[in-house]
């Protein structure tokens, strides 16, 4: 069975084809600058050659329609017959607390996914751009929608709410929601079998660390709580993203700098985190190259450093214990000067990471702690995609 | 030697005065409603009668000298000459990045208060004003003036420094400060004293609970962070202040509720916290009152311990462990309850409390952890005017 996996941007996408026999891909590639006369279509067929398409593109229809075309081409396609997709598996930011799980995508799941736009009105519109360009293009197959939030609807009460007035929760749902979900159920999940263990059995704290950053608290594989919020700003330090500051601040800074809500929206978003810090840039191997020579890159990695230690240290005390520790994403994936900094200011809980391993590159989950570690540290590398191509394929079966 | 200690509010003020030699309080009372025709002062001497008066006191140099008259009243007095008071220790909130001890005020001390005025708008002025008073009522007795942040200016630069635009602390001096310094620094000193041994040995977790809540990590007898930041609005759960919540929601709600920044500012610390989850009211013992019956009350009282506990955790992370937690400040001294959730969850610290003794009540510094616990666990009264007091004192005798 073939599964197309879709991430639509407001003027981008990415895919992933995967042949589900092997959990394969057969051809991956993204669309940019949709909208513009020189959009760019870049298609990597496995096992072929790649090609790189510039032309007028000017909606997501056009775009997915160009993407078919190549994977049934001659030269560039891995597949005969369009109609070998069997299901689309779509990429949705914010599922509210409507979705918990993903979802076949029918009428009620577009109204519900549009009901969910003042909270992400910068992803779920484009995503929902995607669902119906693909139910133009290829009518009668069945899509799902995988939900970044859907695997954190399992937090409990008292860690989902903020301490507002509760008006705020009944008429705007204001409450935190988290996202990186896909990402933090495969990682967890892969943990548990690779150690060869239940997940009934586990504490886990996973922590996913890409250009945004998000720790979370599994217990039992349940989400009980996870660092961004209502939004993807609350939480860690990120490439560009401010994290945690006392809400205090804003009124001050957009008083004394007479700063509109878009103005300081941008600020805590675009212009904060490691860049803001660094005055360098947003990528962690800038950072780190940088930080002997430079105070300002010094002290945004040890505030990032320092920021994920705590909130590794919050988790253990939200489950009363941690059994596994886990890396991910690209900065979490590679960076073992991070790493081994985080760590090594975690011996009280008994966490002890061989260096020699912790300093090998692999694309492999590993263990990098030492036997005699009372936690488990693992780098496991992520693959949203993959598990929304095992999302869909269970949505499609159970649904049948 | 007599001192006295000084608290003031911008319409309001308390005081203690104390006899250094046994470090006793001979009188402590309080003016409120000060601008008003029916302005009232509560005198209370000890060992002698206490004293109600309702009079018109309209700026806060008047409230001072009927205080005065008081302490050397034949009836309600407890001092024979106002001459006798050799030095005056004054609460400040704030004092910025320049005070990072107690100082003797003088004009140059005056105008580096006036420069935080800024960052501290409801209190600075007023605690300017009491100091200017007693320049006025007792000419040629020096005044002392003791921060609320400056035990917390040893905070090293990854804990203060927000992840925000450089810019911000350059021009704006927008870093975390963090508050109940005077506190803090007390309940260590005292719980070391308590334990025998030296701070210098110690990782100590503070939680100054009351109807505003902070936590510090002290390591060394230093404290090295904080939950509360740049205001005393962010970390914990409070009274009737939100704490931590993700900062997206200050623009989302601004702009869904059109609020001013006045508005927003008020919601946050005037209509948050225990009042705005419960719905009942500010006050702990009403919330623990009502938990059984009351739906919100019982999720106002979990989020609230749910978010110490993970706060203690953060501060274990922060130090690589924790010898000493210590509980202080009205609910941290009276909640068992509290106390009880809290360590319950703290196990994987080895953290294990002595249930019987959690349930008595007690003036004194007591431990309420098993001989077995790995971590002391200390309610620890606390006594923020005394130590105002010993620093006045100390800053008198080192300065002449």
């Amino acid at each position: 069975m073939k599964i197309f996996v879709l991430n639509c941007g407001s003027s981008s996408l990415k895919y992933q084809l995967f042949d589900m026999k092997d959990e394969s891909v057969i051809a991956s590639g993204k669309v940019e600058r949709i909208g513009m006369e020189d959009a760019i279509l870049t298609h990597e067929p496995t096992g072929k050659e790649d090609v790189k398409l510039v032309t007028e593109i000017l909606d997501h229809t056009t775009a997915i329609e160009k993407v078919f075309n190549y994977l049934v081409d001659p030269k560039y396609g891995v597949i005969s017959d369009i109609n070998e997709i069997e299901a689309v598996g779509h990429r949705v930011v914010h599922g509210g607390e409507v979705f918990s799980d993903s979802v076949k995508v029918d009428a009620q799941v577009k109204a519900a996914i549009k009901g969910t736009f003042d909270l992400a009105p910068l992803h779920n519109p484009a995503n929902l751009v995607g669902i119906e360009a693909v139910e133009t293009v290829l009518p009668g197959v069945p899509n799902v929608a995988v939900f970044d939030t859907a695997f954190h609807q399992t937090m409990p009460k008292k860690a989902y709410m903020y301490a507002l007035p509760r008006i705020l929760y009944k008429k705007h749902k204001i409450r935190r929601y988290g996202f990186h979900g896909t990402s933090h159920k495969y990682v967890s999940q892969k943990a548990a079998e690779f150690l060869s263990k239940s997940i009934e059995d586990l504490k886990i704290v996973s922590c996913h660390i890409g250009n945004g950053a998000s720790i979370a608290a599994i217990d039992k594989g349940k989400s009980v709580d996870t660092s961004m919020g209502m939004t993807p700003l609350e939480g860690l330090m990120m490439g560009t993203r401010s994290g945690d500051i006392d809400p205090a601040i804003i009124p001050f800074v957009m008083e004394k700098e007479g700063l509109t809500l878009n103005e300081v929206n941008s600020m805590l978003n675009k212009h904060s985190g490691l860049l803001g810090v660094s005055g360098i840039g947003s990528d962690m191997r800038d950072i780190e190259e940088n930080m002997d020579s430079n105070e300002n890159a010094k002290l945004a990695f040890e505030m990032y450093e320092y920021r994920i230690r705590k909130y590794i240290g919050a988790y253990a005390a939200a489950m009363n214990g941690i059994d596994v520790l886990i890396f991910t994403a690209g900065v979490g994936e590679n960076s073992n000067i991070l790493r081994k900094a985080i760590t090594d200011h975690l011996s009280y809980l008994g966490i002890e990471i061989d260096e020699e391993i912790n300093n090998t590159r692999s694309k492999q989950v590993r263990r990098i702690s030492t036997p005699n570690s009372k936690v488990e540290v693992l780098v496991v590398p992520t693959n949203e995609e993959l598990m929304i191509a095992r999302d869909t394929l269970r949505i499609v079966k159970s649904s049948k």
